[in-house]
């Protein structure tokens, strides 16, 4: 039988001799991979706060990363899908991601969504943060538009090359709730070959297609869970750390599912899991990005905002509903 | 907070002062139920032999279940979507079942599908089941033709009718890869209040809604993981076991896993599972029963034949797709 | 380029110098076929009437003929999908098709829905009723439980040694809402080949791969459109008819639909044809059989009735959604 | 019954006393629209051709030109789906547009896809093209990539408010392949009011739907084919022309289709639908953007060339079968 992956000693991971990069946590051990960041832990993938005229609200952002930066998050998502990423120009993007790597913490591993629908425009993008330093990895959500096209080997060409050429380190990003496209566990165990690719942020929940994966690929390709609503089975089975709406609203909790695993106290970490996944759902599937604003306006020190239209706000119905099912499960919202 | 469902003391639910129904092991503690069956455990859902001139063959079937009675198998499913439960008629079902139950061992909990296209008939066969006392449970399958019409409403009023009708405890199955219905989380959850489901398959494998199942659902409903891929990390989030066909081949190993997570051996389960996930997929959504049933014919002491058509017998490609993806995870298949 | 398909000269296929098989008229022109049974025109498909203790009920089914055999149907479609064909008995079938036989008028063509799960029991019941001379072709539901192994090569097999062996012609049925399985144009083209299969009912309603089906099957192959939701531009594109839930309510608008097509008055055909989209999709997909009862129901001299259960009655705020679709467009429904 | 829509008298839109918008032509009756251009007949949505370092190359371009403007096509669609419009920049889509405009015919309507992820950005691009003039009508495609929040609501408030400031008339794109999304029938009714919405083109190619949709919207709301996969049963019921992928390749085929309909020569106009349908599939579905510039790199006067990445060329196996079934269908592809 192939040999155990140390799936409880990940922790070790991100022990001694760490060799730099950026401000990022790094592997100590032997590393296939070019770069050895270590990217386990808690991310909140941020939301993108706007101005009432539909400017980016750094203001406000500043205020968010006070409340964030006091949560044990190993960093910060910027221009995810909850970041509205393809909703911003390239000149905000970068604009933005300096501003995010000024606000967090120097400690903090900053990965930013940089995937665009050509492989130039990626690669040219990652180049462009890379040069300002100012992330440590790269989110590469799958193209889409062409789905009908997007089979195994345009993807696998496609994020191929991006590794090749960009001078940040690659995360694969699947999430097909948005793009209608799953990458499949033998594309990415193919990927996980690359010495620039590092990682996998899963957003699909299917718990045995990513148990296969960590299965499959190279011990120090590391995957994140892409959801709070999943990450404790997906930690119990080999992911090391965690992509989460959810933390944006309740990191202190997130962070504290993760502590609780690593800790093997799994008896409260399946109690503390399963009293998050209707709160996750709230702020994912059920409303997206507006339910995740919503929440984040009912917390103290969190500014959530509008989004850019065609995104509207949540209605006084579902905002009910968000707040009803959030206090249900103990997490009560309010100003 | 909610309060801690007890994931962990799970082994408890079976223990003292049990009152037996059948041959079935039985709750300690106060229920809501009206017959307090156990469930926990692994199950086969067996598939169903066939001579070459199509009639069960049940000289085979005592042959299989000769090995599979070396098992630590809490029981067995018979006439599931492997027994292939659609092409078999009522007669044929009513005597299989019989024979299930003689060849099985008398502490084997028999859970029976015998979900049918109309309320009527289903109570009708549960009923004659349970006259016969030949079945402990049924698994009722959801009904799907009408798949447009099969809303929440439609689906809680058959199973409450069926339940309230029907002799034998009832277990709701949902198997989206056959019926292309997924029972939702709210339904499973109403569904949990009658005193005469005592439980729930999962075949979905979604494994954030089967958590907020565990979480919603009154203490003493059951659910089981409905395949091998995921039985784990559902055994974490509070199933109390699972209906794996893969059992059907790999029983011991099947069994391993539940026990290695009863003792609380996480390390060693992690890697028993993720070693279990492809070979899994290959007798389930890859190849269907005609894998299951190749994969059978390749292990000492186990039949499987041909199924009744449609359904082919695997090519020689495929079967050797199978062959070597087991072989891979360290499941060599010779006779 | 390919040879002309005589689109519009599909008349002419009922004439002169017919052979008949049983009451069905059949084509005059050199066939492929080894039964040249014309099916062009439009045929509902009844529903089964029950009465309050759930059997059939023969004396509402005999006041319902008296309405439907004054329109001018080609024939009958019992035991289709909204015949409920999957929540009756074999007893049930034989004998239902046995009345239909007897109610209809002499010159009527009796379709009967004989699809079973396997493909034993479907060559079986096809020889049974073609022994009883009941009905004059067997339209064959594609087998959809096992739908993750229901390929090409499995159905093509399926069809064919039901075509090999049933003494009654097939037809092939595609009907994508309920089974989730779209049977592909090659698929069509390659059965279309066989002797005893003589056409198809396509439900699907996909416009392109209709007309592809019609462009590259033999001349004599029949492909009935199988909703009244796209009959003329299915009888424009070589269709020979329709099978129509909506004919059971609006019998001689969907009859006028078919006679305005062969008579070329297509500036009428399209204003009709328009007129019963929104009409027909709620007898079909939006409210299903019981859409299509509480229609018959609203109807002077037709009786729909309760489904057998799990399929509930359509309820108050459904019904008037239905009622006044119809209105809308032009048909009252009043008792 | 409602008013019969005149169907076949379409042709009279496009005729005496217009007023001109552009070069483009306009209706003579009385319109509930802010600017009557008339959008009917067919449009090649065209390629964009890149030179080998992944230019526009204007010089192909104004090849292909060349041999299309002796084609009968009533304008162009500019950076549709085909024209890779998701893989251009804001300053690559004005030039291109700017060029489209010169390479055409004077009397030709340019139709151009300006359909971006924001309300905002879209409204902006759609005023820069209407103040250069370069463009008679904008193709907005829905936005998608927060698929699971474009409810109906958030939809017509996106186009409603792209209609309200956007001083180009507003064409809606439903193009659910690779969208995902499938504007339903009363969204497109609501949006049909709009005064600057002016028509729709549908790629779904659901029949029953277009014709449902003719039936609702105002007489002067112009609904254009997707594909020409299904342009003559689209123009039968009501539709006014087609923008057709194929129409690249074989555009005096699919302009005599359209003038085939006009002329009411049904039956050769049902042969030519009928053998345009899998050649249509191989530069859409099949193969996509690649396998129509490859098709067009094998026929005479006309330049595909490569696609930008991710997309890749069409291999070898796959050009075959793309020219063998155009071949097969009467549409030899040589150089």
């Amino acid at each position: 039988m192939k040999q155990l992956r140390s799936v409880f000693s990940g922790a070790s991971v991100a022990s001694k001799n760490l060799q730099w990069y950026g401000s990022s946590r790094c592997f100590s051990n032997k590393s296939t991979k070019s770069s050895s960041i270590d990217i386990s832990g808690v991310y909140p993938p941020i939301p993108t706060p706007f101005t009432s005229n539909g400017q980016i609200d750094y203001v406000k952002l500043q205020e968010n990363f006070h409340t964030w930066n006091a949560s044990d998050f190993a960093g910060y998502v910027v221009m995810g899908s909850n970041g509205e990423a393809v909703s911003l120009k390239e000149d905000e993007k970068l604009d933005l991601v300096r501003n995010v790597k000024k606000m967090s913490k120097p400690t903090s591993t900053i990965i930013a969504g940089l995937g665009l629908p050509t492989t130039e425009q990626t690669i040219e993008i990652c180049n462009r943060v890379a040069e300002e330093k100012t992330a440590n990895a790269a989110l590469i959500v799958s193209p889409s538009f062409y789905k009908g096209q997007m089979n195994e080997l345009v993807l696998r060409k496609f994020y191929e090359d991006v590794a090749d050429n960009s001078k940040l380190p690659i995360i694969v990003y699947s999430v097909p709730a948005n793009t209608n496209l799953d990458l499949s566990s033998s594309l990415v165990t193919a990927l996980a070959q690359h010495p620039n690719i590092i990682g996998l942020k899963d957003s699909g929940g299917d718990i045995a297609k990513i148990s296969e994966i960590v299965y499959n690929v190279p011990k120090d390709f590391q995957v994140l869970a892409g959801s709070a609503g999943f990450m404790l089975p997906a930690l119990l089975m080999g992911c090391v750390g965690g992509i989460c709406a959810l933390a944006n609203v309740l990191g202190d909790q997130v962070c504290l599912l993760y502590r609780l695993f690593k800790d093997n106290d799994l008896k409260k970490a399946v109690a503390l899991q399963q009293s998050l996944i209707s709160p996750n759902y709230m702020v994912t599937r059920r409303f997206g990005v507006p339910g995740l604003k919503a929440a984040m306006d009912l917390k103290q020190g969190l500014y959530g905002g509008v989004c850019r239209a065609p995104l509207l706000s949540l209605n006084d119905v579902d905002e009910k509903v968000l707040v009803q099912t959030f206090a249900k499960c103990g997490y009560p919202l309010v100003r």
